[in-house]
């Protein structure tokens, strides 16, 4: 047997024991000192197979893990002693297909310089999540989304094949450069947002769209969060086709303000649209933007077109809520999703718990696909009264996104933070088959147990 | 235990034994005489739960079937004994819901019908196979395609939600209303394109998208069918979004002039594109017939934006290529799919295996996707030659597909007919564990066993 030095023999690649630095404890939000028995970051396919083989000799658990980025606890280790295998090294774009329009990449390529590399030769990889600084590998594994998916969709729809490691150190790939198969059962969709709990995804070909030649966006004005949902589905109703649909408060845009020191362009209603839409060149955007006015005219108390200056002032506004609000709180950043007529509802629902239980809730989202980021803020409560309230407030929260129709993670994945909730809210049946087909790819629960469900 | 005429009181929907209609052994192209237990019509979710259930007490092998319209023998019996359990009379559009363009519907509810019903509504479900006839469940069961799939997708795009009864009589229900997810295991996606070998689909959620206003379809002549495979990938690249690219060649137009009596409006040439556009107006879509006509220029040696009249009449000679072969030859249409840049390589490869074979072969298909329909024909072969000449030549076909990294199927699922060829293109252990989830699901492999795999 291989010992771990003998396969990462690059000594700034292996940390044993005391010497894991602190980072590998934590993601965003979660923190959880369990002592692991090493990080091990490889750079090659045959590497991380190698590992998972000494895991398995070992009967280590194994944590695969990329930018740390991750908001839900998924890639933090619960047991101690586990293996965290840290592909972020693996960071290699391998081959621009221009016949084929794919790109294959290594997991730890950071979602940003995927979208630099790509659109600097005139393509373009719709899934966008905030985050910059994830790895690809980790956005497979989440199947993130992003502002985008309203039109594009999310990770899911871009995959075209992916080579994975299974827990046994056997490499399987899933799906073909074929756009149509009626070939066998789908298993790479199986694998697509399991959250690193079937496999460890090495290698990745992704589909690409020619970049849209021209942008537009649409401000729009509410009276109320309802009034702008109600807007939202006129807009998707009109065959526009809008490239992203977001829902945003005046009460949320208010530390955003501050933060940057200039308003938002409309400074009227408590709710806002931003209507961003792509095409072939601005005289089909004209056209769209003349629909998206007049389906929505009745609801709206201001309406612009923004220009590119004014359009990337507003912008920086909308995604300077998170960072303004960090200049004044502690928070928490949730990913729920509901059925797209049931946006404004789960929104007003929030505001009743920010009474009941005296915590304050904002909410931003994509209303264009129902996915809410509800944000609870910790303000000035002791840490006792912010556990407290924040669990029975997500109690409540979580009751009501299934009431709805709704589910806990759109985005973001279900880690350790969301598992109880998961557990509430999905159907006794579907969980079984879920930990049967664990246990078809995972009979010893090697790989990141105790996570998801 | 319930007997069969207590689960299914009406007569007529039920034939045992000898009273079972010949169609029952069929499909459109797979005959197979082992004569069934049983053939069942259930009108509601509740009787096809007690058909399983009896099966399961009985021990029978179940076979689930819609409007037989298949290709590959997939709801053909092959062991005797088996319980048909048909759905066609489970044809119910149970809900249009604006609110979230979704349509709920049975399985048996007509491809055709269901197109009608939503676009006399101003909604629009993509995914068109050729036979209207089909059955929505069949259509989930092979993940069916059709003209569209290059910008809509295929059937798994437009599946919300499915209820399906598993092979031990329990119900399930896949997917949700949300758009999106990272909640969980995808199967809703294992479950469509697996043949009925998992569930028997009883209610699908499908999503709609608003209905098009304008479409216009360019037609383009070439020299051969590796100019218009160079012009389908410089459209693509264009980001023009066509909603269709379909190729064929004069050959196999040749029957589809002599039956209708007119000719194509493109007389030069040996290969022809056809090529859709929709959007929200005539004047998006002038912009983009300048560019498919600016960026394939150097390529074409016609190529003309055809009138609504002139478009009807030459899509009646695509759409006739079949029919007009019914009336000249037996054949056998396939439906192997490569990546998009393998296109012209592939129909190139037949016209030697035409020779080498002796067998006459045509071609056509869904340039856009990589979707190639290879037509077989039997002209004056005898039976034993056909079978022999057909058998040599299917070899070396999906020799030369798997070489070119293609797959057996990509809309009409594998069945028996190429399970055989799906065996020798799928690498070993993708088969296993496709092998071990079906054993997850039907322990008893008592659904549509021995198919696909």
């Amino acid at each position: 047997m291989l010992q771990l030095k003998e396969i990462i023999q690059d000594a700034s690649r292996l940390f044993v024991g005391d010497a894991v630095p602190d980072q590998y404890y934590q993601d965003t939000y979660v923190k959880n000192i369990k002592p692991v028995y090493a990080v091990a970051l490889p750079k090659t396919h045959k590497e991380v197979q190698e590992l998972v083989r000494f895991a398995n000799e070992k009967d280590l658990v194994i944590i695969a893990r990329g930018a740390g980025t991750g908001v839900a606890g998924s890639q933090v280790p619960i047991q101690g002693n586990e293996l965290i295998i840290d592909v972020h090294l693996m960071d290699k774009i391998v081959e621009l297909d221009e016949d084929t329009l794919t790109l294959t990449v290594e997991p730890g390529v950071l979602i940003g310089d995927l979208h630099d590399y790509v659109e600097n030769k005139g393509y373009f990889y719709p899934p966008d999540p905030a985050s910059k600084h994830s790895t690809i590998g980790g956005n497979v594994a989440t199947n993130a989304g992003g502002l985008r998916a309203v039109k594009y969709g999310t990770t899911r729809d871009y995959v075209r094949e992916m080579t994975v490691v299974l827990p046994d150190g056997e490499e399987m790939t899933l799906g073909s450069l074929n756009i149509k198969s009626s070939s066998g059962y789908d298993l790479k969709d199986l694998f697509i947002g399991s959250e690193g709990t079937l496999g460890i995804t090495t290698r990745i070909r992704l589909k690409l769209i020619p970049l849209p030649k021209a942008n537009v966006t649409i401000l729009q004005a509410f009276e109320t969060a309802q009034k702008a949902t109600e807007a939202t589905l006129e807009i998707l109703k009109s065959g526009v086709d809008p490239s992203g649909i977001e829902l945003f408060e005046r009460s949320a845009l208010h530390y955003a303000e501050e933060n940057l020191g200039y308003p938002l362009k409309s400074q009227v209603g408590q709710a806002y649209l931003m209507i961003s839409l792509d095409g072939n060149d601005q005289k089909e955007l004209d056209g769209r933007i003349d629909i998206v006015q007049s389906v929505t005219s009745d609801l709206t108390l201001e309406s612009h077109a923004l220009n590119a200056e004014e359009a990337e002032k507003n912008w920086a506004l909308r995604d300077n809520i998170l960072l303004g609000l960090t200049k004044f709180t502690e928070f928490e950043l949730l990913d729920e999703v509901v059925p797209i007529n049931k946006f404004a509802e789960l929104i007003e629902s929030t505001k009743a718990m920010q009474e009941k239980h005296g915590l304050n809730v904002l909410n931003f989202g994509h209303a264009g696909d129902g996915n809410v980021h509800t944000l609870l803020m910790k303000d000035d409560l002791t840490e006792e009264e912010w556990t407290e309230k924040r669990a029975a407030l997500l109690k409540d929260l979580y009751q009501k996104v299934d009431e709805l129709g709704g589910l806990p993670s759109a985005e973001h994945g279900i880690g350790i933070v969301k598992k109880e909730y998961m557990g509430r809210m999905t159907q006794t049946i579907n969980l079984d088959y879920m930990r049967k087909i664990k246990r078809v790819f995972d009979p010893d629960n090697r790989l990141n147990p105790d996570k998801v469900f």
